[in-house]
C-alpha cells in the first residue's frame, strides 16, 4: 500500500510549483523507473508491485524507501493510464551552470508550450549526441510526467537550462542558427566547424521578435508537397540529422 | 442549437464502426473546417459558431446543411477540448485503387497504433510530396478524429490505401526498403531512381516477420548518442528528408 503521506507527495508533483518547492519529480513505468534507478540519480523513494519487485530486487538501494502496492495505486496516484510495473519520486539534478562550447551544438527552445514536443526533442537530442538544451523561462517545465514521458530515458544524459535566451546568445561567439520558414536550405547548409546554437520558435508564433535579433542564420527544411508547417519536433529532429551528417562526415 | 439527431451521429463518429457504416467523418477547428469546404469533397453538414459563419459566409455551399451553435456545443458533441469555430460532418473520399509508380516513393505501414502517429506521419508524407500511404488493416484508423486532429489539412492530399502489404509489395517491381536498427547508414544511401516502398513497423515491435521477407534493403538512421530509438513519426520524417534530398539533388 502506499501510504496517505507519499501518495498526497506523489500527487502534489504533478504541479509545477510544489516540484519546485521539494525540488523533486515523478518516474512512471517499468522501463524509466530500472534506468533512473540505474543512473545514479538521488531515488528517495520507489513505489512498486510485487512482480517489479521479485524481478529488479537487484535494482533497488539500501537507503531507498520501498513501499509495495498494485497497479491500481500505481494508476490512482500517477499519471499513467495503465502501469503494472514502479513509479519513482526522484531529486532534481544540479546541473553546472552552461557555458557553450566551441565544436558543440545546442539546442534552443523559444517558448516551446507543448510537453509532449519537449519531451520528443529531448529525445532527438539525446539521438544525436547533443549534451544541452537552452530553454526560455516560459517553455515546458522539463519535469512535468508528460515531458518525462515523452523523452523516454533521455532525460537523464541531457541538460536542460531554463535563463534569459537573449542574454546567453548575445554573449556568444558561436554563430546562432534560427529556424523560419524561407531561410537557407538546410540540405545546402555550408556549416561551422565550431557548433553553435540552433533557435526552435513557439508552436504557434515562432521564433518571437526579441530572439529573432541574435539569430545570425534562418535555416529551412525544403518543402516538396503542400503542408504548411511541420511539427517543432519534427523540425528539430531534420535539422539535428542534417547537421550531423554534415560535420561528422568532414 | 445542434439537433438532437445530429448530435447522435456526431457522437457515433468517434468509433470506427459507424464510421465504416456511414461512410462518414468528422473534422474539427477553424483551420480543418475551411481547408476541407475548400477542397470539393462532399461535406453534408457544418455546425458552427455564429462568429465563424459571419466571418466565412462565403465558404459554405448552398447545399450544406447548417446548424448555428455555441462553442460548448462543438466541445459537447466533438473531440476538442476547445471549439469555437465550427465541426463539420465529411464523406469518405473514394480513391482509386492503388497501383505502384517508378518514380514514385510510397510509405508502408505495418501495424502504426498510435492515431497521434499516423496523423503525424501523413502530415510528413504531404511535406514531401508523397501522395500514397499503404497500410496494413491493423494500423489505426486514418478517419479516427485524433488522426485529423494531427494530420493538420494533410490528410486532403495524402491518400491511404488499408491492404494486405505482404501481397502488395511482393507483386511489385520496385526495392522495398524496410527501417531497422542496424542496417544501411541513410546518409550515404546509393538509391533507386526509380523510386520504391518504406516500411516503417509498429511502435513497439517493429516490421513484422512476414513482411521483413519482403524487405529488399535495411536502412538505419544513423545515431550520434545515447538514446534507444526515435518515435515512429520522428524515423518517417527523417527517413523522407534522406530520401528526397537524395534523390532530388541530381
Amino acid at each position: 500500500m502506499i501510504s496517505t503521506k507519499w501518495a498526497k507527495l506523489i500527487k502534489s508533483l504533478q504541479l509545477k510549483k510544489y516540484r519546485k518547492a521539494e525540488q523533486q519529480f515523478i518516474v512512471e513505468g517499468e522501463k524509466a523507473v530500472l534506468e533512473v534507478l540505474a543512473s545514479g540519480w538521488q531515488v528517495p523513494a520507489v513505489f512498486a508491485t510485487e512482480r517489479f519487485l521479485q524481478q529488479h530486487a537487484a535494482a533497488i538501494q539500501p537507503a531507498q524507501l520501498v513501499q509495495v502496492c498494485g497497479s491500481d495505486e500505481l494508476v490512482k496516484v500517477g499519471t499513467f493510464n495503465s502501469n503494472d510495473a514502479a513509479l519513482a519520486v526522484v531529486a532534481m539534478p544540479q546541473w553546472p551552470a552552461f557555458h557553450a562550447k566551441s565544436e558543440q551544438w545546442t539546442l534552443v527552445l523559444d517558448n516551446i508550450n507543448d510537453p509532449g514536443n519537449l519531451g520528443t526533442i529531448i529525445r532527438i537530442a539525446d539521438w544525436y549526441g547533443i549534451r544541452h538544451i537552452l530553454c526560455s523561462p516560459d517553455t515546458a517545465d522539463c519535469y512535468n510526467p508528460k515531458v518525462i514521458a515523452a523523452a523516454k530515458g533521455s532525460f537523464l544524459r541531457v541538460q536542460l537550462h531554463y535563463l534569459p535566451l537573449a542574454e546567453q546568445l548575445t554573449n556568444s561567439k558561436l554563430p546562432v542558427y534560427g529556424a523560419y520558414l524561407g531561410g537557407e536550405n538546410v540540405h545546402q547548409l555550408q556549416l561551422s566547424r565550431h557548433g553553435g546554437f540552433i533557435v526552435l520558435g513557439n508552436e504557434a508564433n515562432g521564433i518571437s521578435a526579441e530572439l529573432s535579433q541574435c539569430i545570425s542564420r534562418k535555416i529551412t527544411i525544403p518543402a516538396y508537397g503542400d503542408a504548411e508547417s511541420l511539427n517543432v519536433g519534427i523540425a528539430a529532429a531534420i535539422i539535428c540529422d542534417n547537421l550531423k551528417r554534415l560535420t561528422a562526415s568532414r
